[in-house]
Parts: C-alpha cells; structure tokens; sequence
C-alpha cells in the first residue's frame, strides 16, 4: 500500500458512470416497452438478459418457505437481533409536524406523512446481500409505508438467494418479483398487470438500472445513485497495525473499484499497517478484489498535524469514517462531512454494516458533503398548511396585494381582495 | 370552464419533459465546456444566448445598491415582513440529532449538519420573481448554510431585475452572477476561476437548465425538477363562486400549462364558479396565459359526497389545495397528498405564495405522493454514529462474523475478529 506526505486538497471523487449513448438509448427503450406492453414486455426482457421465461413473476410462498427452512437456524436469530437494532436505532428517526399558533385564530402547520409504497431493487449475483434488505426496508417501515415490493434479477436458474427470500420474510415482507434490470425499474414506477406502481424505488444495480432511476426520476423518487464503497480511516500511534489493516480490507474486498485510505500521524503505524496489509492478503478469499483495490486506490497519508488530518478527511468527505485515536470521541465532533463515524478500537466498520444499527447505505464519491444515510426521512413527505382568519386576512391583504402585483400577477392580487366583509 | 361528473381516477399528472437527443448533446457539451474552460465557457455561451458580453460575471455592489434605491421603500417593508414570516415558519424545522445510549458505555449517534455552500438558479425574464429568492435561501439559512450564491441570465442588458437585487440584498446575499443557462448549473457544480463550486442546487429553469441539473446530480443535490403550476380546490356550498374563481385565476395566469381544478359536492356552485371564472377573465392582463390554461386543464369535477372529493383530491396529489368547505380543518386531515394545504375562506393560495411563511416551492406534477416543498431539511445532511465498547463487542463479535461470512465477506468477519484481549 502506497505511503504519501499529506498534502492538502487530497480527494477520493471519481467519475460518476453515465452511461453512453447507446445505453441511454436502450434504457429509454426498455422503459417505454414496459409502459406500453406491461407484463409481455418484462417476459420479454427477462427472457433476453437473464436467459429463462418466468412462469410466475412473483415469487411464490413456496419459494420463500423453501429459503427459510434452508437457512442455518443460528444464522436467522443474527439476522432478526440485528433487524431489532436497526429498527431501534431508525424509531428515533420518527417525526411528528408542527402547529404554529399565529394569533387572531390563523396558525400554520406542518404535517408529516408515509408514502404509500416503496420498491426496493435488489442486484443480481453475489451482491444480493440479506444485510441490504434490512437496511432499504426497515427504515421504509418505521416511517409507517404501508406497501414495499422487493424485486430482483433471478438469473437463468430463475431463483432468488436465499438469504434475500429469508430477509424479506423476516420483516414480513412478501411482495417480491424476479424481475431485474431497466424494466424492473420502469415495472415500478409505471407499473404493469402484475406490479402496481411505487413512489419510489431505492437499491443499487448495474449501469442499466441507474440509467434507468435516472430516467424515471421526477415520476417516482429515487435514492442516490450509488458509487463503489469508501473507507477513510483516522489513526494515531495508539492504534493496532492488523486491526486497521484488517478494516481497510474490509472496505477493499468489495470491488477492484472500492477505496481505502488511512490517515495517520505517525509514521511508524504508517509503515505497519502497510505490512499488515501486503500479509493479510495473502490469504483472503477475496484477495484478488481487494488486491486490485488496494492497489489502485489504497493510500496511507501521513499528516504533520491531527489538525492537518482532521481537515483531509472533511476534504474527503467520505463514506466511512474510523476515528481510532486518543480522545477519538472528542475528535468525532470536528468532522464535517461523513456519512458513517466509527468511534474507537472496537468500532471496526462491519459492526455497522451488519448489526450496530445504523445504516449501512451510505453517501459515497464525496457526496456526504450534501447527502445522508439512508434513513426514515427519504420515505416520509411533508405538507405544509395555512389557516388565515378574517383578521388575518384583512390586516394582511393589502400588503400580499402589493407583493403580487410587483412580480405582474394581478390574479393574484386580486384573489386575495376578492374575500369581502360585505358579503356576509 | 368544463363541469364534469366525478368518475374514479382523476390524474393531473402531465408528461415530465425529457428532453430530445439533441438537447441533451449540447447540455452535455455545455457541460464539459465549462468543466475544462471555465470562465472562458461561460462568457462564450453568455455572449451566444443571452447576446451580451460581461465585463463581470458577478453583479457589483453598485448595481445592488441601485436596485434598491429604485425600489418603492413600501415595498421592501412588505419584503422584510414577508422575509420575517417565512423565517418564524421555518425556524419550526431545525432538528438536532440524538445519541441513543446501548448500555456497557457503547452509543449511536445521529448528527446533523448543514451543508457548505448552496446556488440558487433564478431563471431569466418575468419568471424572475423576489418571492422565490426568499423562498429559496431562508430555508437554507434557517438551516446554517454559510455560503449561498445566486446564478441568473441578464438577458441582452446585462442587467438583473431589480426585485431579486432587492430581495437578496435584504437576506445578506451579495454572490450573485449573471450567468444562466446550463452554463451556470455547470459553473455551480464544477466551479470555474471566479465561482466556487457548490454543494446543491435548486430554483427552477427552463428544459436546458433542467437537463444540466438532472447531468450533473450525484456530483452536487439538486432540488426536485418542477413541473408547472397547480391548484386544486375542494369547496361545498358555502363558497363564494367569485372568491373559488379568482383563486382558479391566480393559478392559471401563470403558466399556459397551469393547471386549475375544482372539486366540489355543490353542482350549483360549479355552475356559478364557471360563469364568474369567464366574467373575471375579460378584464385580467394576463388574460391570455389563463385562458389558454383554463380551457386545456382546467376542469370542475362534481363530486356525489365529500367522501368521493377526498379521495379525488388524494390520487391527484395536488401542489395546492384549497378546502373551502364547512368543517374544512377536520377535512384536512383526510387529506394524505398534497404540497399545500390552505384551510377556510381566508386562506386563498396567494397568502402562500407571498406572505404567510410557508414555502411556495412546491412539488408538483402529483409528485406529493413522494415528495415535500421546500424546508430546511433540504440543507442539511445527517452522519451515523458508532461507538462500541470492548464489552458490546465482544458480546456481539460473533454474530456480526457470522453475519458477513454468510455473505461471503471473510474480509468483513476479519476485521471484526481482529480485535483481541491479548493485545493489551
């Protein structure tokens, strides 16, 4: 792993994928199939890219009984305490509106509501992970939707894994499709014979279904366009070399493309951590992955100054964040932007990927600079309401008269005088 | 204005624009232009679409303070006082976030931060109106934004309305460009030599400004894409036709587009509101945009019970609505989509758009099934907090190994296994 003198300005953003014109073209393809033709359309598809013809495109209750009675018994208790903690940590999330009394009887408020339904897109392969279920659908839950449809690309063996089915059934949900790609995307937000419309759809995909969230933004909701995973990790003298070697493998193992890169001001746990790193490869599983990784956007920095480090990292703005160092908690408070803070030794990142509670779907590519973690907010709307009394009104009339016809709306002026006493 | 019998199903949802292949080239264009030239780009496609060459891109002081002087002093009263009210409404919105103790020292945390820098796109001509300028940067001061900025087109003058000078001069905003277009999305995501690149953009444009937007979310927020304008309005028989006419109006006039839609149980009343909305067209100055608007979307829906009306207005998801009905505010809360809700006789739609403190940047196009106007929330952004302590890990080490060992991330189950006792 590469070892550099900080300097400022350091950056981990790379190029948001999007999409060349060819694929925009068979993604607006896709999707106006899918709007004219419905359920044919999405045979069609799935028929050509995932090579088998579906019989039903929902997933049967067999299908999900089957998953369950396969699944390591010890492995569904892990599964259920951690869906409690993250349901737990989400409920404080929970918002009511607000009622401003203005005086003369006018108030105005603010009401909070559920939206009504929700897909979550779940890819393909061996990033079909049970942990992301929990992670889209609970939160969806705690803000009260009442309907969450799971769908996703059963490949040619037309099967769901299992641990995904099991995840689902978990929380109750039954609703699930075998249904991937642009077209799973156009299903949910214009909706077919089979699948009824969403308002909006969250989960990562392929090149082909963010084109496609991109496209159907604006007609449902979307949640961010994913990038490959980060993890920046903070580190003094009083950290333990094969432990943060450990976490930033972690991060690596994900995809040639994930980033990890540690923050340190010393130099000596600099070099340990990078032997740590080249050893533990050695025999991970996924060594190539994290091999790849960690060789075109692993870097150790070293820093001058905790101050120096501090300031990088809220440069970096990144998605994971390891504080393990002296007053780790104190320092914690001079982050700006990140989207998931690590605390301490025994913070090490998977706790919250998995179990912690927290969040697992987080702002990559620098994009904590403006975006959160998924959580029960993206799945509530807000309303705002006025009631203005007679007195109100009449105290006020003339100047919002005046502000009208400053910006040439006379109609709207006059609406506002159009309420009389005389009348009554 | 057509009355029409309430059947099931009533949508004011009209296609969302696009865009076409060739708009979308020369975004893209535009787009890389100003991400490599800079400034340069920016004073070409200036001098090219709005027709004159800046001296400065930034609007000086002087210009500021000319505008203001023009400005009726009445006039700036009513500003600061609408400026005021929408600060009171929502000051209601700033959240803190919270720290959920887990026993055994260990907590998880929410915080909350504001974001660094924000642009406000003002588009050009009469669609540049001072109220949006409000309605766009108190919320995002409410929320502790620090940097603000505001991009507009100057149009052939090189000059900006006086309204929006004023009303950001009265905000304390003094970072304002004279550059519109996609040019300017551009400028703001990317930054150039004289603007500092920022970290969301919102305010509406027109479908180059839109596309740019839609290129460039993922590298910066964008607000959602609007549509035009709407108003729906729910009223009974104790309605004034002329009153439920000119609130119809005031909707219409601003947009061809626009779309106006009554609602009601009383079949008299809808007779008489269709007489008065033609009485009150003849003398509107901007007759032709209501007319135009009235006679393509505008419809009065006679509905069989209030009940039906509900319902009628909750598949529409109006941006506005308005209940004119007896017992309008235990109505309200039937009410599950809408952008806003303005309750009684008093309450007409304009007190909204100017003046009572809610926002006016609402969604539109039924996207309030998903979606909420503009608030603080959309300034900030939230980071997750995790603090474990040896004992929570040590308690719970391996279920979270288990966990990611299921999923085939040995690396993850690793990392959490490193931590040991025998270290210390």
């Amino acid at each position: 792993m590469k070892i550099t003198k900080l300097e400022k300005g350091i950056s981990l953003k790379r190029p948001l994928e999007g999409g060349n014109e060819e694929q925009i073209k068979v993604v607006r393809q896709v999707l106006s199939d899918v709007k004219v033709q419905g359920d044919a359309a999405l045979r069609t598809y799935t028929e050509m890219w995932d090579g088998y013809v579906p019989k039903s495109l929902r997933v049967s209750e067999e299908e999900i009984q089957e998953a369950v009675s396969e699944l390591d018994p010890q492995l569904y208790k892990d599964l259920a305490e951690a869906a409690e903690n993250i349901r737990f940590y989400h409920e404080q999330q929970i918002r009511s509106g607000y009622r401003l009394e203005l005086g003369e009887g006018s108030w105005l408020g603010q009401r909070v509501t559920a939206l009504d339904a929700v897909g979550l897109y779940v890819p393909g392969g061996t990033a079909a992970y049970p942990s992301s279920v929990l992670m889209n659908v609970i939160p969806a839950q705690v803000a009260g939707v009442k309907r969450i449809v799971i769908t996703s690309p059963a490949g040619q063996k037309g099967k769901l894994p299992a641990g995904v089915l099991v995840a689902a059934h978990l929380l109750g949900i039954d609703e699930i499709y075998k249904v991937g790609g642009a077209q799973a995307i156009a299903a949910l937000a214009y909706g077919t014979e089979t699948i009824s419309p969403v308002d909006k759809i969250t989960g990562p995909g392929n090149i082909y279904v963010a084109l496609a969230k991109r496209e159907v933004f604006g007609e449902v909701a979307i949640d961010m366009i994913a990038g490959p995973s980060e993890i920046a990790v903070l580190a003094d003298d009083t950290a333990y070399p094969d432990e943060i070697a450990a976490d930033l493998l972690s991060q690596a193992e994900h995809d040639p493309l994930a980033c990890a890169i540690l923050v340190t001001t010393s130099e000596q746990l600099a070099k340990k951590v990078a032997e740590e790193v080249e050893k533990q490869l050695l025999n991970l599983p996924r060594q190539e992955v994290a091999r790849a990784s960690i060789e075109k956007f692993g870097v150790i920095y070293v820093a001058e100054t905790l101050a120096d480090a501090v300031e990088a990292i809220n440069s970096l703005a990144p998605e994971h964040l390891e504080i393990v160092t002296e007053n780790a908690e104190a320092l914690a408070e001079q982050i700006r932007h990140a989207g998931g803070i690590f605390i301490g030794r025994y913070s090490s990142e998977p706790v919250g990927d998995y179990f912690a509670g927290t969040n697992h779907v987080l702002p990559t590519n620098s994009t904590a600079r403006f975006a959160s973690g998924l959580n029960v907010d993206d799945f509530v709307k807000k309303s705002s309401i006025v009631y203005y009394s007679k007195k109100t009104w009449s105290d006020n009339a003339s100047k919002i008269a005046r502000l009208a016809r400053m910006e040439g709306l006379e109609g709207h002026a006059r609406a506002v005088e159009s309420r009389g006493w005389e009348k009554e």
